[in-house]
């Protein structure tokens, strides 16, 4: 069965979590709210259901939970820092904040991040910069697990590599978040765990074979996700992963060839302020043309809308912020020894 | 029956055609480069296929032969520029050696442009920043055509607005070019003509039925190309095409919300100096380790290597100095009344 608990229950909650195991107050704070916003949004792999394995990376020392990240170079549009594997969700969250204020000098700024831990839900970083009308896109890639082969070989060598994509309109922003895989890791474990399959041949075995199979992933030697595209044309997803990697390994200088051990993250995140384009208010005009394009389309059969990337997860909200935010099942047990441990009281579930 | 011709001679020849048309020198000769440079990388929709079209374009004043793009606005790392319909493939020549220029300053620099003429093939515009040591990135779309569908939609809004991404490594640069949707209308077009069919269901009909008739793009009402990852998950691909649109027609400040009429484009155009993020040596470290782990990996059954998005484009190209390059047989004919208005030598084929 499913819970249902407050928005702002939840929020304290995680806040306190955080706080007792010993992150700064700000962390603390950005991460209780980062990993709610996952859930009001829907992406319920990647919001309170991380929670006790960051409390565990805290715990091991595995996660930086206080301090700042060290200047590796800064040129004001060009910025790379080391990030200490600090958390990846307050990363995202002070490097977007700095973009931002860069953009508004430079007209575009880029911040590289290696050594960040985790980064969640990156969707959830993006609404900082739409809402001061801003352009923003995040990437991330995970230099110490791999999942994901490049088009026609067997062999993993990327993780999913998301990247998501941050438009403003003159209504709701436009908030993407894609991965150059089909699938993601969390999607994989949860069907496996759940002994559901996929809707579709989202993976390949480690013999070369299409299949639905999550345990696919599992065997030895292990199967690996499909990059976009899938058999028919996985070179696209294969051409966004190798971007992806370029981006937040490359540029940042810190990846794969390091072979580093341990959960984490290389970061991209770029601003860009229309302003010092083409104006502010001749981007929005060009957005909201092709969003309501979108939104009022011919649904196709088997759709009863055509929807923005974005949508469904501002419905979710409304609907979480009104009626109380659902969780997995599995979520309030699996924080159960933290609760414990630190003497914090469990919010109390709607009834 | 296709045509071999020296790479030398077709170049002196479609410098010669442009030039004739009433093109700048230096707009003549960089087309007659970039045109025979798609060709030999084996982009053949995107070569010399494309110069009838472009030389009737400026004769019908569409395309302007000479002069500078105003500049809409400069802040050193951001710049925005007004095309005033010059050739695509030569706004994409000069943006990026303005951005290599101002990336060198600023650590990246982002130029967009408002109506440009058509950009060609845009693989053919990352190399000279890869052979600098930089990443690059070109983005294109026609606001004054559509012909794919936000997924779950019928209607069409955009055009398969590609991206490429130029990625230097310790060897041969990594070349990507994927546009937003499975195929381009180029190819759709060139199926159509010969009778063929799409290799999957690459389209929609007006009705919504997966299709891999490429007819169906010319009905009326008309079908669709779906976007990367199709019917199964075409909402990445359709996260693309918005991101492209964005960066193009959002931040050049023009786009379909003007309705413009006539073949042209917005573009993007993106570089970075690894240099002044985590450093030169340490890019190309992390990109040349992928590349190696890419280039080894063992093939899945039904390929015979794992390639890197531009090698087989190098091996084409190497293949095309050596022995000549091969036309399609529809190309010289298509440009005969041009040879015969501007009094100019055809090549010879290679016997």
């Amino acid at each position: 069965m499913t819970q249902r608990y407050h928005s702002a229950d939840l929020h304290n909650f995680t806040e306190e979590l955080f706080t007792a195991a010993g992150c700064d107050d700000d962390k603390a704070a950005v991460m209780a709210e980062r990993l709610l916003a996952a859930d009001l949004m829907g992406h319920t792999t990647h919001g309170l259901a991380l929670a006790a394995a960051y409390l565990e990376e805290i715990e091991s020392r595995e996660m930086t939970a206080t301090g700042e990240p060290e200047v590796v170079s800064d040129r004001g549009a060009a910025i790379c820092w080391d990030g200490r594997r600090l958390p990846g969700l307050w990363l995202v969250a002070r490097g977007v904040e700095l973009c931002m204020a860069r953009a508004r000098q430079h007209g575009t700024a880029t911040l590289t991040v290696r050594r960040s831990h985790h980064a969640g839900c990156l969707a959830a970083g993006l609404p900082p910069a739409t809402r001061a009308g801003m352009m923003v896109m995040i990437a991330s890639s995970d230099p110490s697990a791999a999942s994901v082969a490049p088009f026609g070989g067997l062999a993993s060598v990327f993780t999913p590599d998301p990247i998501a994509i941050g438009i403003p309109t003159a209504g709701d922003p436009v908030l993407i978040d894609i991965s150059s895989s089909i699938t993601t890791n969390g999607l994989t474990n949860r069907l496996r765990t759940e002994g559901r399959r996929f809707p579709g041949p989202w993976a390949l075995t480690a013999e070369g074979a299409a299949t639905d199979d999550p345990n696919t992933l599992f065997t030895n030697p292990p199967g690996t996700l499909l990059p976009v595209g899938g058999i028919d044309h996985g070179h696209k997803g294969y051409g966004m992963a190798l971007m992806v990697e370029a981006l937040t390994q490359g540029l940042s200088g810190y990846g794969r060839a390091e072979a580093p051990a341990g959960w984490g993250a290389s970061l991209f995140i770029q601003v860009f302020d229309p302003q010092a384009f083409g104006g502010a208010q001749a981007f929005t005009r060009q957005t909201e043309w092709i969003a309501a394009a979108c939104r009022g389309n011919p649904p196709a059969p088997g759709h009863d809308a055509v929807r923005l990337p974005g949508a469904r997860a501002a419905e979710n909200e409304r609907r979480a912020q009104a009626n109380g935010v659902v969780l997995h099942p599995a979520i309030m047990p699996s924080l159960a020894p933290w609760v414990k441990k630190f003497g914090i009281a469990t919010p109390s579930a709607i009834a």
